[in-house]
C-alpha cells in the first residue's frame, strides 16, 4: 500500500547513520544502533563516532563526511552543544531526515537550550532537512526494519502511534506487544522542535497501512492547526489520544519534559469532546482501548452476557460492567433452564452473570454455556473471564488446565456475537507465565484480552460510544 | 496471644473431619482435605465416606459415629439433602463446629433450599454445634495448620479476613500472600446461617493477633448488630470492606450467589460513612489499602516525592497522585541544585516527579537522590517507582539490573520519611517473573508495594485519611 502523503519518505531510509555511538559499557548510543541490527534493517548502517573505532562490529567513521555511499537518516547521540556542528555536516551530507536522542534543549528551561533548539531549527530549514525531536528516540517501522528495542515485533499492523515521550514510547510498544498490538510505524518525537504531533497525525489520516492512530501528547504549540489535523483524522479512522498532563503537577511536569505548552485541562477536554477523539488517562488504559478496535466487531447495543466462575468474581462483574455504561439484564428462565440441563444446579449462579461450574464438569459444557448465551437475543456481546489459579485446586488435573484456553478460544470463535476475554490472575509467577501464554494464543486467534473485567467493560464501552457517536460527528 | 472471645475455639480445633472426599478425579473434597495435610495440622484428620475406602492416603471412615477419638470440626462436602443426616450425627459425637462447603441451600433461590437451610441450623442449635456457611470453605488459620489451598503461607501476620465468597477467598488469601499479606485468621462464611459477619467482627475485634480487619461483605441479615459491631470495631482497629453488589446488576447478582440480602447501595455508603470503615471497590483495592497499614509508619501531611524513570512516566505520576488526593510540590531550588551536582542535567526532571538518569550511572547516586529529596522538609511521603524492563536496554548490564531492587531497598530503608515502592512492567512473561522476586524482596524488607502509581496514590490517600479523621471519630 502506497502513501501519498509527502512525509512518507521518512519511514523508509536506505542509509542510516548513528552519531554517537560506541562500544562503551556506559554509551547509550548501543540503546540506538542495536535494534536497528536485531530488527535487520536492510540498507546500509554506519556507526559515526571521532573518538571509537568500533561500535558493535561496526566501523565507526569520525564524521559523516567520512562516509562512502549516502546517507537518509541519521540517529544522533551525541552532547547538545556538538549538534549544530553534526547538523551542519548532515546538510551538506544530503541527509533528508535527522532523529536526535540527544536532550538538554528546551525542555531544560534554561535560555542557552532554547537557543540551541531554535539554532538547530535554523539549519535544518535552510538545508531542507526534517528533524524528529530533540529529546526523543525517533522511528521504529516494522516493514522497512527501523526499531528501538531488540525485543519488538518485526511484525507490521495497523496501530499507529505517536509519542512525546522516550520512555512512554518503550512501554507502548512492548506492552502493547505483549497484549496483541502491531504497529505500521511509531514515532517518538520529544521536544518536537520541527516535525510535530500535526504533521504526524496528518501523516498517518493520509497513511493506508495505519488503521488507528493512537498517541502520547503532553501539549501543542499551534493548537488551531492541531485541532484541524485531528478532526479531518477522526474522520477518516479511530483516534484515541492519552493527554499527559492534566492536573496542576502534570502540566508543570509536562514543561520540565518536553518543554511543552500542556495548556488547560479545560481546552484539552474541549478539543477531544468537539473532534470526537477517544480519550484515555494512561498507556494500559490506551492499549485497552485499541483493542477492541482491532479484535471486536462494534456489538449491537450495551448488553453484556458474563461468563465465569466464582460468585464473588460474578458480583464484581456486573458491578463494573454497570460502572462502565454496560448492561448486564438477567437471562430469561428458558435460558436459564436450558443452563441447567448440563451444569447441575449447586454453586452455580445462571442468572447473568453465568458463575459456571462447567470449567470442573468438561469443555463441552462450557461450549454450550457460551452457545446458550451468546443464542439469546437480549445479548449483544460476551465477556469470557477466567483465573487461571482459581483451576489449580486438588483433584482437577494439569491436563485439564492446559486445554482451557483451547476450549476458551473455540468457544469465543463460534460465538455469534462479539467477545473479549478476561485474563485474571492470583499474581504469582507462575501464574503470569501460564497467562502471558493465554494471552498470546488469544490474540493469535483474534482474541482482545483484559486483566481485569472493569479494564474489559470500560475499553468496550469506550469502543461501542464511538459507534454511537459516529453518525453525530459525520451525518 | 490468648484471646478470650468466646467464639476462639473453633480456631483451635484439635481433631478434623472431612465428610464427602474420596480418591475419585472428580471428587472436590480433596481440595478442602489436602490442604490440611499440606500446611501440616498437627491434630488428627479423618476422612468420612461410605463410598469409599481412602481418600489421599487416609482411611475412609463410613460415618462420624466410627471414628474412635473425639472430632472438634467437621468440614462437609456432601450433596445437600444428605446433610441433616451428617449433621444429626456430628451432635451425637460432640462435633463444635461444621464449616459447609456443600451448596444447594438459601443461595439457590428455590423454596427447598431454604427450608433445608433452616433445618440444618435447627439441628445446630438444638445440639450446640456452630455453622459456617453453607457455601463456603470454612478457616485458613496458618498457627494451627487450617488451610484452604496447599499453596498458603504457614506464617502468621496480622491480616484477619472476612469473605462471603470462596473464590474471592482464593484470590485474596493467595493474591495477597504474592504482595506480602500474612493473616491471622481468614474465614470463608458464605450463606452466613448460623456464624455470621458481625460476629466474625467481633471476634476480630477482641482478637490479639488481628491487627487491621478486612472483608468480603455481600450482605447482612442484621443490619442494626452490623452496625454496631462495626461501630466498635473501628475503634479498635482499622477496617477495611469491599461491599460486593454496588449497582442494581451486582445487588442482583449477590441473591443468587449467597442469597444475602445486599441492601440499598446508599444504605451500605451511610454504614461506612457513620462507623468510619474504609471502603474498597474491588479484591485488589482492599489488598492495596491493607499495605500502607502493614508496611508505612503514618505520613504527616500529603506531600508526596515522586522519583522514577522516564519523563512521561513522571508526568503521568504527577497527575495520578493529584487526582488521588496527594499533592506533588515543586522541589526549591536548592533542592533542585543539589541533584544536579551528582546528575547530569539532559534527560532529568528535577522538579519534582524526579526523572532520574541516576539508574544508569550508579546506586551512589540513585541513593543520594532519594536522600536529598526526603531530606526536604516539603515532603511527607517518597513513592519510588521502577519498571525493570525500562534498564533492559543495551548497553546496560544483566548484573546492574539484578542488584537494582536491592538499591531500592537500602534507599527506602534509610530514609526519614515514609516509603511506598512501584513495581511496573512492560508486560512480558520474563518481566513478571523478575517483578515477582523484587515484589518477594520488598515485603521482606518491610516495604509496600504497588503495581501501578495509581493505586499506589490511592491506597496512601485512602490511609493518610484513615489517620486524618480519626480523632474526630475516636475524639
Amino acid at each position: 500500500m502506497e502513501c501519498k502523503h509527502p512525509l512518507d519518505y521518512i519511514f523508509h531510509p536506505k542509509s542510516i547513520g548513528v552519531a554517537g555511538v560506541s562500544n562503551d559499557a556506559s554509551n547509550t548510543g548501543q540503546m540506538l544502533l542495536q535494534p536497528l541490527i536485531t530488527s535487520g534493517f536492510k540498507g546500509e548502517i554506519y556507526a559515526i563516532n571521532p573518538k571509537a573505532k568500533e561500535a558493535l562490529g561496526l566501523k565507526c567513521y569520525p564524521s559523516i563526511n567520512n562516509i562512502p555511499g549516502p546517507v537518509d537518516y541519521v540517529i544522533v547521540s551525541i552532547p547538545a552543544r556538538l549538534t549544530p556542528k553534526l547538523l551542519e555536516d548532515c546538510v551538506v551530507k544530503g541527509v533528508k531526515v535527522a532523529a536526535l536522542f540527544t536532550a538538554g534543549f528546551s525542555e531544560s528551561g534554561d535560555e542557552g537550550g532554547q537557543q540551541l533548539e531554535d539554532h538547530i531549527v535554523q539549519i535544518a530549514r535552510q538545508g531542507g532537512m526534517r528533524i524528529i525531536g530533540p529529546n526523543c528516540l525517533g522511528i521504529y517501522c516494522p516493514a522497512t526494519g527501523l526499531s528501538l528495542h531488540p525485543d519488538l515485533p518485526q511484525q507490521s499492523g495497523p496501530v499507529g502511534f505517536i509519542c512525546q515521550s522516550g520512555g512512554n514510547t518503550h512501554y507502548m510498544t512492548q506492552a502493547g506487544a505483549t497484549r496483541g498490538i502491531r504497529f505500521s510505524k511509531v514515532i517518538s518525537y520529544g521536544n518536537a522542535c520541527d516535525l510535530n504531533e500535526s504533521d504526524f497525525i496528518e501523516y498517518f489520516t493520509d497513511d493506508p497501512e495505519t488503521e488507528i492512530i493512537t498517541a502520547y501528547i503532553e501539549g501543542t504549540k499551534d493548537g488551531a492547526r492541531f485541532f484541524k489535523a485531528l478532526h479531518k483524522a477522526v474522520k477518516a479512522k479511530p483516534v484515541i489520544i492519552f493527554k499527559g498532563g492534566y492536573t496542576e503537577a502534570g502540566i508543570a511536569g509536562v514543561a520540565s519534559h518536553t518543554g511543552a505548552l500542556a495548556g488547560s485541562e479545560a481546552v484539552w477536554e474541549g478539543l477531544f469532546k468537539q473532534t470526537g477523539v477517544i480519550r484515555a488517562y494512561s498507556l494500559d488504559e490506551l492499549i485497552d482501548i485499541a483493542l477492541p478496535f482491532l479484535y471486536m466487531p462494534p456489538p449491537q447495543g450495551r448488553n453484556v452476557g458474563i461468563i465465569g466462575l466464582g460468585g464473588g468474581a460474578s458480583v464484581q462483574a456486573a458491578d463494573e460492567c454497570t460502572t462502565a455504561g454496560l448492561s448486564v439484564p438477567p437471562l430469561p428462565q428458558g435460558v436459564r433452564d436450558i443452563l441447567k440441563k448440563f451444569t447441575t444446579s449447586a454453586g452455580n449462579i445462571f442468572r447473568n452473570p453465568v458463575d459456571t461450574q462447567s470449567f470442573f464438569i468438561g469443555p463441552q459444557e462450557y461450549l454450550k454455556t457460551v452457545e446458550t448465551v451468546a443464542n439469546w437475543e437480549g445479548i449483544d456481546l460476551l465477556i469470557l473471564h477466567i483465573a487461571p489459579d482459581a483451576l489449580v485446586i486438588p483433584g482437577i488435573s494439569q491436563e485439564l488446565i492446559g486445554i482451557w484456553i483451547e476450549v476458551i478460544v473455540n468457544a469465543a470463535k463460534q460465538c455469534s456475537k462479539p467477545v473479549a476475554v478476561v485474563l485474571h490472575s492470583f499474581g504469582g509467577a507462575k501464574s503470569w507465565e501460564l497467562l502471558s501464554s493465554w494471552q498470546e494464543q488469544c490474540y493469535q486467534a483474534g482474541l482482545a484480552t483484559f486483566p481485569t473485567v472493569k479494564r474489559a467493560a470500560n475499553a468496550i464501552s469506550k469502543f461501542i460510544q464511538y459507534h454511537e457517536v459516529r453518525e453525530a460527528f459525520y451525518g
